[in-house]
């Protein structure tokens, strides 16, 4: 049973702004990729067929906050726990950081809530379903879970 | 002084992803276009020099809840609310509308607080400053402004 | 019979780079965007069913040449012409001009060429088929054509 | 002196579009990572201060032919050359491949032609200068250079 994961990346220029810094709209696209990691990590995708429906997971709520900025060829690690379960839903936190100076700098916190849909093979609707159990089996919540990537 | 705006695009392909939905994070890019068209109808720029500095607007939080999804195509109308003013900060609200069906779709609900900064010439660093009053004086927070595009 | 279009947007934030203008590779949105609107305007969509299939267009070749570049809010006009038809395939050429100058300055020409293909409905694989008549019927090529928006 | 390299990455889910392929924008965006990490791989960044200036790469000209779809979590290996230098210009080759299938399937093939630029720091514009020493002495082009990448 896994609750975190950790993600690297180097940021790269077409996800920089004429500010010189990495547009806030990518820091939502580096907490998906360490989502997709964390799937990837446990033998699952984060689009599959179970029981002969394809999976997904649309989100219902995102957020960020930001502490610091984010420049060209940084290195950040999103730190990704699972802060809450449901037979339909999940919720992530995350934590970035900046490591390519020391000590690391935390560049901003993040969570997602997202449900487990089940998509129309003829025309692609979404339908909430209850998360297959073997996903279930794998995934479990983090310790002192809800308070995890969270604004305080 | 003006508290509200209105935003209107069209979903482009590039915008959507293997679910065939718009992807989620494009939702904070077409809020962030109707913050920019905002500051265009009342004649300043999002990112424009006052009193011999470039001054630019570095979100602290941007957050999004998603109720319905937005597909190829589709026209969506972006509410843009005040919803507090800082000396230094600026909040604002959004409700973007699925409009090309009838009646209109609420597709999500989102907010952004900004920082007002200064960019150094030299090397581009940020650093916070007053929101300058040719900006101030046009803009005003919005009748029951805390509560608009809030999630309830 | 319609071979060319005229396709206006202005530039957005987020499209901007570290180097303060538009991202080379958001050109090429540009003139997807145009050839959409192109479509759209004959009553057509670029990604639609037509005898019983899904028919859609992937690019076999893109290319543009860059001249001047885009900034932050330019108004950008996308110019298309359609250069080349064939059973299977389509080839666009574009001229992108900055016209919030006077007078208007020629920022890229690019070109693409699509083919037609059918999806799989089970698994989403693509087929090449011949162009449906009832797009055919619609699109023409531009007089001159194979020289529009060609690198000289 | 060096004049080839191997970048490798996995596709991420926002790159992907409603056709369930890689956006045909992102192989440029690709092909600018592997760019930028050969720059890295010889200690050097693709916008860096030489000489008491900024000097940047915009393209002049950029190309890409498909000839296989790139699919959400593919291995994807972008092979560069170098094939041309000028004084104030310079040339890749790309070659894309799918790696994650034995054997690998080449996926695309494309090219960047970037001249050297030196950034006005007081309004960012730019202006054609001669490549610093300190690049050129590091960079060669390629055995049988202007053929790499290159559409046949």
């Amino acid at each position: 049973m896994a609750y975190e994961f950790i993600h690297s990346r180097q940021v790269e220029f077409h996800e920089t702004d004429l500010a010189g810094i990495v547009h806030f709209s990518n820091f939502f696209r580096y907490m998906e990729a360490a989502e997709h990691a964390f799937f990837r990590s446990l033998g699952l995708s984060i689009h599959q067929r179970y029981g002969g429906k394809t999976i997904g997971w649309p989100r219902i709520r995102a957020e960020c906050t930001y502490y610091n900025p984010l420049k060209l060829e940084d290195l950040v690690e999103t730190h990704l726990w699972v802060t809450e379960i449901g037979s339909r839903k999940i919720s992530y936190g995350f934590v970035l950081r900046r490591v390519n100076v020391d000590p690391p700098v935390e560049a901003a916190k993040g969570s997602f809530t997202n449900i487990c849909v089940a998509f129309d093979d003829r025309d692609g609707t979404m339908e909430s379903v209850p998360i297959p159990d073997e996903i279930l089996e794998k995934i479990e919540v983090a310790p002192g879970g809800k308070t995890k990537g969270v604004r305080t």
